[in-house]
This record gives structure tokens, C-alpha cells and sequence, in this order.
């Protein structure tokens, strides 16, 4: 039995540690986003990325943890604003060593929770960013990443983390497949529909023009930098590591996740050649975020070849969501729809098959999570466009965000080819 | 109460976690300068980079350590040479197992604070390369490097961590807004002054030359590496984790340096449009690392509101420092003066507002610091400049170091706009 | 004295974060290879980088593990396939709270161990696509790979950290100089040798064609990114933190590893002027994975001015290795050869004079894995070339593998510099 002040210990440096892992996660986004991007938009994803993980913070410290974790019914926690240490620590961290004792009975320090939590709903916005990609106006977009991170996402944090009405039925979500990837991806995709695709992305021929990535070397690197942290994603949603338990199941989590993302890229790589015509090195660098997203709804089960399954068929499915996003004409830049908003659902779904949850359970979260992102996120996105027109104008749309709307170019010293808008 | 070994393990493991992440940082500020400087120096600033932490890594080891740290009096500390594990570790390590008590009795590794604090002077040392940036020749600047890193830094850091004259005044600078960022800032300044502005920055009609970055992906790397490191700069600076007190502490810490950071890139986005004329993604970038310093020297705040007011005024003055220096015709590469010096200084009379620090105390720390590090750099510099002549020849200049001085483009087979010179 | 559950804890917790630091080197030599190709192959390296990193984990987790660390004779471990939690933590994770103490008592979680050996596997392999880049088809390397990681690797493997013949003559190799660096090095040479240089890489003439890598920056984060996590391979590889003698020794690993890596890079450029004709970045690059390759072997040696020595004649050693390659016309692309193999040789070594090993032994210990990982790699390399053709056509090796088997560029909107073949 380890004693109580060596588990807040043990607890507390995991969130600290996990959690910065996570924090860079942010840096996989926007290299991911930027390096798929036309080059001519790569800047303003940078800026957008970084903005997105500033706003998440700062609003999550405002309003949203308190809507998430505090005083929770069924629906919400509490309105009030700001958050911190808890009185027993502002005692302890004000020299009355006597409260250490109250303190360490927590489990954890106060905001080493807050900063674990936070770096979740960064990771939420994040998803959104790359979908509607090279289109929308920057403002308007930071606009909607902070309703999403200071109500949308705590709200549906409240629900299931929080203890809220989908916990109270058994809804199992290890570390957010739906609560925090699907998430992001339905607000995607009602941003997506609502903002439309890029021009001449679709041909009025009916096929699908190619929009070269600025830089493979990036998205590559954006990728490991995803699987990297997704070991604190993963690992951290443990949310004890002061056990011999705890650090048991953590070791068996951190496994599945590597797992399941191995088996993702080579699913992906196998079934690009006849899904997508070839061996498609972004089919399979997505495969790796499909597996991850996958096992994250149940990455504690205790037989790994699960995770590979898992893991596998994510890859399968991402692909086939790529393909599919095309026939129907949604333009979403890096996949992100299919890798973070379909894995989600899968992955949520196996854990009824793998790990012991209720199908029932898990399909009622999935459903309801989707109706409540999608709904909201569209009416927001929506009432920015009616209301201020989310689009950029044409003439920047062709010359670019960066120079259109930034003023700085990605690389402006290089020569680009000149592009053909008539193709 | 945590036994004495546990608390041991825990403060060793955390300074050599915390300090890897770290060592990490020198690879954002090679990001980031390499990215910021034009094409034709970025491999330069690669080289420089990796000299800068191997120089600073061995200079602590064979003299500033010791210097630092060891014996301290009221100005600087041992002049022995070399470090290592103490006479009660090499015991145990030979195979004494009784002096485990004596070895945990230290509270943590002894070679594990060296390391921790080995990663801070190369911090400081990485400050200076992207203010002189694109004009100082490699050898001469790896000369000035080792001065810095093995007796500059260690002396400001015995007046102040070492426990010497500025310790015992009450100084408090908790990680280093002044120790480590404006120790930089200064010896940058000194560099910047003694060398002179890049050929042709500043036009005989008083415009200022825009000198475009060579990859804005890769300075947006850079400033997201520095992000994830600078958890473990001001984490680790707690200094230990063996306690509830301790774990509560760096809680704390973590949460104010993000928060500070995201106020930082908010407030330098709003006021880039009325103070440089557009939405800057650079001054929100750098913005980052404004509100990094800012929040460095006391983040151990309880009131975790007043981050975001530091973090956000670090912001702003970062950006207003940009603007200072065009108008000085002082030519900093990539705002390191901004944002390591001015607000180091913001940041370190913060403290008395904040932190409980004393105004007069805090002043004259930031002061004395100053001169001593300005003085002493310049006269290193200027003796440097006279003797071996510090710029590159003009061909080399406008050829770049790359090619000039090392032989190797950054992207050989990439196609560059030509440059005007008499632009 | 630590009690057993804490002790159990640090070192689960331990063999997890180091772990996934030493994943983060898949990304590092990602990074240092695609950079250092030229671009019309760079993206393939990206694609073959990932490839091999999901290929060894799954190949660990079928086949490897058992192999090397379960029932090992003398030769090898046991052929049965998967890896899973012990019956203890089973019954643990399945609610029985009395398994805790003999789950405690194995004093790492089963899994934590896994893992952090997976990714050792994951870096030997790392190390063979670098060398062989350019020229070798896709889908033959990864079968390599798939030999390697399962079975090559884990013979070594069991011969030595397994407790097999070699480990029982006292064969000293704390983290890997020769089981993982100096394998990948073998396996390497052998598919250098079997496929043949690069077109046109030695003219008729006898002189060297240069071959401009396609991105400098990527390669110099490259080198960080392995110098970071070399932190976790050689910290980690004390295998435990859970007592003040192991918190003291992994300090002094950090510490000899950061300061042999710091003197590579300074050696090998302070002798690049000589032996290549000019201060090198890629020397000094090479020079920081010789120095952290050389000291691998014995990084926990208590007299740290060894690790500056065996770091600074690693660095001339890889050094001068390259310039051999070149002679001897072996078209290693990016100098592993001289980087894992010569320097995993001369690190292993090295301990019989800085840490107490056996020459005789640790000469024994290079050659017969030497004569092993060599001959069998030839073996496959060979065979997969008779079968299949390793080469890729003269056609694709032209165009690049990126347009010509992958049908992405790395940064199709830029403009490169023609090619000259007839040069």
C-alpha cells in the first residue's frame, strides 16, 4: 500500500508530465495542417494553431473547467467564472504545513487536474482547424474555437467525464474517443457544410482536382509528433498513477495505443493501393492518427491483440472515409473528418465489443454527443456567416490567406509554381 | 510525510525529467532562428546552434559549475575545475549500500541538479545567436559562447541561485526571468551594438528592409518547442518534488506559465495591428515567448488571474519593443531583445506586484545584472571585433554564411528568388 | 529503504516516460534521413520511417519479445507468439486487489517493460534506412525490416540483455552500443553492399558526386530529436529508479551521455576541417550521434571527463568513417555506417578501459554479433535481391522514388534545380 502523500505525488507529476506531452500535441496539429495545406495557406495555419491553443486555454481557465467539473447535474456544472487551487492548498502553499495532510487526501493537486483537462479540449479544437482548412476568415474562426472550448465541449465534458446524465448510464469513454475526437470532428464537419468546399476543389466534370500538399516532411513530422503525445493522452486518462494498480493498467495502455496506431499504418498502407488507386503515404500517416483515435475510447483492455484489431480496422475505415468524403463532395483538407469523427464512433463502438461496455449505452453517447456538437456547432457557424460571412473573398481565396490576409508568405524566398486556377 | 529515499527519487527524477525537456529547447531556438533568418544563413544557425549547447554543456562542466555553485562567497563561487558525483554517491555506487542514507539525506542526485542547471546556462547562451543572426563570423562567436557560458552566466548566477550578494539582498527571480533571459538579452544587445546592423537593414532614407524568413513552419515549430520546454524550465525551478507542498507548487507553476504564454500570443495578435499595421503571426509568436519570461520569475504565484495580466502585458511590450528597436535602428534577426530582455525586466518587477517580491530589490537586481553583463559582454565582443575582426566580409554577407563561410546550402536543390541588393 | 509497491511504481513510471522519449527518435531519424536525401526521395523516407516503426512493434509483439527475454537458453527464447500482463496483473486489473503484492513484487509492470524494449528494437531497425536510401524498393525493405525486428534483433538480443552465452561471459553493453547500434550498423553494411551505390554517386574518374540533401534544417532537427531521446535510452536502460542507487547512477547517465554527445560534435568538426576539407555541419551533426552512440556502452561510469573523451574520439572516428566509406566506394547516404556501426564498435570497447569491462570479452561480443546480424542480413538482403530485385529501375532511381513508386513529392509546388545526370 503506498502511503497518501507519495500517491498525490505519484498522481500529480503523471498529470504534469502526461500533460505536457499533450500540450504538444498542439505543435502535431499545426504541423500536420500546415504541411498539407497549399502552400500558399501554410502561415495562416500557424497563426491559427497557435491562436486556437492559447484561446482553449484562457477559456477553459475562464469558464470552461468550472461548466465541466463543478457542482455537475445532469446536464452542466456551474456558471461561476475562473478557477484554482483549492483553500486547503493556498493554506499548505501559505506556509500552514498542518494542511498538507487535507491536501494530499484530494489524490491530486487541484490544478495539475485543470492542466490534464486542459490540454484535452486544445486537442478538441484542434481537430477542427485542418478540416476547414485554406477558406475560412481567422477571426471567425478563433470566434467559434472559443464557443466550442468555453461551452460546446465542457458541456459535453459535463455529460460524461463530469458524471453527468450519459456517465450516470454507464457511457465508457477511457480517454475521448467521442467526448473529445468526435467532438471535434462534428463541429468539423459543420464547418465544413456551412463554409463549403475550396474553389475548384470539384470539378463540374464530377473528379476531384488535387491540391498538393506545401510540405511532406512536416505532415510526416506532425504525425509522430501525434503518436508521441498520444502516450499522455492515453496514458494520463488513467488519472492515477500512485497504485500498483494504476501503474499496471497505465503500462497495458500505453501498449494498446502503440499498438493500435502500428496496425493502423499498415492497414491504411494496404488497402490504399485498392481503395485509392495507390500505396498513399498520407493514407497511411492517417492510418496512424485512425488507430489512435480508435483504441482511445478503450485503451485499458487487457488483451492486446485486440488493440490491434481495433487499431487495424480504424486504419481500414479512415481510408474508405477519405474515398468517401470525396463522392460526396466535402472538402476536408487533411482527413480529419474521417480520422478523428469516424474512428471516434468506431472506437467508441468497440469497446462494447472488446471491453466490456454496453452497445446500447455506447451508440445512445455516440448519437447524442453527435446531435448536440453537430446542432450547435452548425447554428454558430451559421450565425458568423450570415452575420459577417465566414468565407474569405474569392480574390484571397486564390492568392492565398498568407499573402491575402496575413501580409507573410510560408517560405518567401522559394519559387513556387505557378498555379492554374482553370485546370 | 514522504520517507527521505522516496522524496530523493522523486526530486532526482523530476530534475532529469523536467531538464531533458529542457535540452529540447535548444532545439526550438534553432528552429526558430533558422526559420527566421534568411535562406542563405539558415544552415549557419543550424551549426551555431549545436555548438551553442555543446560549448555551454562542457564549459559548466569543466568550470561553471563549480564557479556557480560551489563555495560561493558574496561574487562567485570554487575556481576548481571539473564536477561530479559526491564522495557519499561514489561510496554507493562502488557498492556501499550504507551510504544510501548519507546519499538521500542531500535530497536529490547531485548530478542530476548539475544537469538541471546545465540546460540553463545553454538557455541563456541560445538568447544571444538570433539577435546577432546572418553577420558574425562562427568561430568568434563560439569564442564569445564560451565566456559567457563559463564565467558570465555562472557569476550572475552565484550572486543569485548561488546564494551570493544579490541572494542575500532578497532578490527572487523563481526560474530566471533575470538570471537566465535577460543575462541573454544583455550579452545579445552588447553583440548587436558592437557588430552593427545586417547590410542594408536600415536604407539611407530611413525605411526599414524587410529581410524575409526562410520557413515560417519551421519558426512556428521553434516557438511550440519552446512552449513544451519551458514546463520543465519553470517546473523544475520548484526544485523539488518530494513533498505535497512541492507537487501542489509546480502545479501551480505549470498553470500560470501556460496561461501567461497564451495571454501573451493574444494581447501581441490585438495590439500587432495598431502597432506594426497588420495581424502579425511573428509578434504572436513571439508574443508566446514574451509571456514565457514575463511569468518567469515568479510563477509560482497563487492568483493565477495575474498570469494572464503579466503574460498578456509581456505580450505587448514585446511587440512595442520590435517597433523600439526599428526606430533605434538596432537590427535584432528575430526579437530576441524584446523578448528575452525587456521582458526578462517586466517580469522580474512583476514579481513585487505579484509575488510579494520588493520593488527596490527586484530593481536593483535587474540592474546590476545589466550592467555587469552588458559591460562584461561588450568589452568581450569588442575585443573579439578588434583583434579577429567579428563580421564576415562583405562578400560573405551578401552571399551568405552558408555558402560564404560553410560551404553548404539549407535547401541546395530549391530554386531562390533572386536578392536585390540595391533594393 | 522504498517500499516495494513505491518502488514498483517509479520504475513502471520511468520505463514509460523514457520509453516514449525513445519512440520520439523514430521521428528523429525520420527527420535527420528525409532531410538529408535529396528531395525526390524524401517523402519515401517518410513513408519507409513509419513503416519500419509500426512493422518492428508488431513484430516485437508477435514474435520478438518471446524470443529474446523468455526462456532463454543460450541461444534464444521461446518461439511462442504474443505478449501480455503476468497472471498476477490479470487478476490484479480484474478486481482481485490481493494480487498487488506479487504484482508489486516483480517490481515493474510487465507491460512497462515491454515497451520500453520495443522501441530498441524500433531504433535498430531506424538505423538501416538511412544508409540504403534512394535505391531500395519499398516493399523489400520493410520485409527486411519484418526479419530483422523478429528475429535478427531478438538473437542478439537474447544472447545478451536475454541472459544468454554472450551475458554469461560477461559481455558489457548497458544500452546498446553494439546490441542495437552496431546491429543496425551490420545490417545496414550488408544491404549497402548487396544493392550498390547510387547511380552516378562514384564517377568513372574516381571522384565523388555530391549529393545536395534537401533540407538542412529537417536534418539538424533530426539530431536534436535523437540527442533528446537518447536521454530515455540511456537513462532508462538502468532499469530501474526505485531506490537512491538507481536515481544516482541514471544521473550520472544523463550526464555522460549529454557531455559525449557535446564533445562528438566539437571533435568532429574541430577535425572536419582536415579530414573533409572544411568545417563540416554534418560532421558536426554526425559527431553528436557518434558521441551519444560511443558512450552507450557504458554511459554509467562515475568519472565524467571519460564520457568527454570517448565522446570526442567517437566523433573523429565517425568522422574520418565517412571519408573511408567514400574511399572504399560504399554509398552509405547518411552516414550510419560510420555513426551506429564504428562507433557502436569503438563504445563497446571503450567500456573495457573507462568501466571495467573485459576486453577480451567485449571484443568477443563485437565480433560474433558482428559475424551473426552480418552474415544473416547479407543472407536476406540477398535473397529478397535475387527474388525480387531490391533495386528500384533506373527510371525510378532518376525521377525519385517520391514520383516514380510513390507518386507524391515532398514539395510538389516548389521548384527545384534540374538534375544533371551526365555530370
Amino acid at each position: 500500500m503506498i502511503e497518501l502523500p507519495d500517491q498525490f505525488v505519484f498522481n500529480t507529476f503523471m498529470f504534469l508530465v502526461w500533460g505536457s506531452l499533450i500540450m504538444w500535441m498542439a505543435a502535431g496539429f499545426t504541423m500536420l495542417e500546415a504541411g498539407a495545406v497549399r502552400t500558399k495557406n501554410a502561415s495562416m495555419i500557424c497563426l491559427k494553431n497557435i491562436g486556437i491553443y492559447s484561446i482553449a486555454g484562457l477559456a477553459f481557465y475562464f469558464v470552461g473547467y468550472n461548466l465541466m467539473y463543478v457542482d455537475v447535474g445532469d446536464l452542466w456544472g456551474s456558471f461561476k467564472l475562473l478557477y484554482g487551487p483549492s483553500a486547503d492548498e493556498l493554506a499548505l502553499l501559505g506556509g500552514d504545513a498542518g494542511a498538507a495532510d487535507a491536501v494530499a487526501s484530494n489524490g491530486y493537486a487541484v490544478l495539475s487536474d485543470w492542466f490534464f483537462q486542459m490540454v484535452f479540449v486544445a486537442t478538441a479544437a484542434s481537430v477542427v482547424s485542418g478540416a476547414i482548412a485554406e477558406r475560412v476568415k481567422m477571426w471567425l474562426f478563433f470566434g467559434f474555437t472559443l464557443v466550442l472550448t468555453a461551452v460546446i465541449y465542457p458541456i459535453v465534458g459535463a455529460w460524461t467525464w463530469g458524471g453527468g446524465w450519459l456517465a450516470q448510464q454507464g457511457f465508457q469513454d477511457f480517454a475521448g474517443s467521442t467526448i473529445v475526437h468526435s467532438t471535434g470532428g462534428w463541429a468539423a464537419l459543420a464547418g465544413v457544410l456551412v463554409v463549403g468546399p475550396r474553389l475548384g476543389k470539384f470539378r463540374s466534370d464530377g473528379t476531384v482536382r488535387p491540391t498538393p500538399p506545401s510540405n511532406v516532411l512536416i505532415v510526416t513530422l506532425g504525425v509522430f509528433i501525434l503518436w508521441f503525445g498520444w502516450f499522455g493522452f492515453n496514458g494520463g486518462s488513467q488519472l492515477a498513477l500512485g497504485s500498483v494498480f494504476d501503474a499496471v493498467a497505465m503500462s497495458n495502455v500505453l501498449v494498446n495505443t502503440n499498438l493500435a496506431a502500428a496496425a493502423g499504418v499498415l492497414a491504411a498502407l494496404a488497402v490504399s493501393r485498392s481503395v485509392l488507386g495507390r500505396v498513399d503515404l498520407f493514407a497511411g500517416l492517417n492510418g496512424a492518427i485512425a488507430g489512435l483515435v480508435s483504441i482511445t475510447a478503450g485503451p485499458d483492455i487487457t488483451q492486446q491483440w485486440w488493440a490491434v484489431i481495433i487499431g487495424a480496422i480504424g486504419g481500414v475505415l479512415c481510408t474508405l472515409g477519405i474515398k468517401a468524403l470525396e463522392l460526396a463532395k466535402i472538402d476536408d483538407v487533411v482527413g480529419a473528418i474521417p480520422a478523428h469523427l469516424i474512428c471516434g464512433i468506431w472506437g467508441t463502438l468497440a469497446t462494447a465489443i472488446a471491453a466490456g461496455a454496453q452497445l446500447h449505452i455506447q451508440l445512445l453517447g455516440v448519437v447524442s454527443v453527435g446531435v448536440f456538437v453537430f446542432i450547435t456547432s452548425f447554428i454558430v457557424w451559421k450565425a458568423l456567416d450570415i452575420t459577417m460571412g465566414l468565407r474569405v473573398s474569392r480574390t484571397v481565396e486564390q492568392l492565398g490567406q498568407d499573402s491575402g490576409e496575413l501580409g507573410i508568405e510560408a517560405y518567401p524566398e522559394f519559387v513556387l509554381m505557378p498555379e492554374n486556377f482553370d485546370e
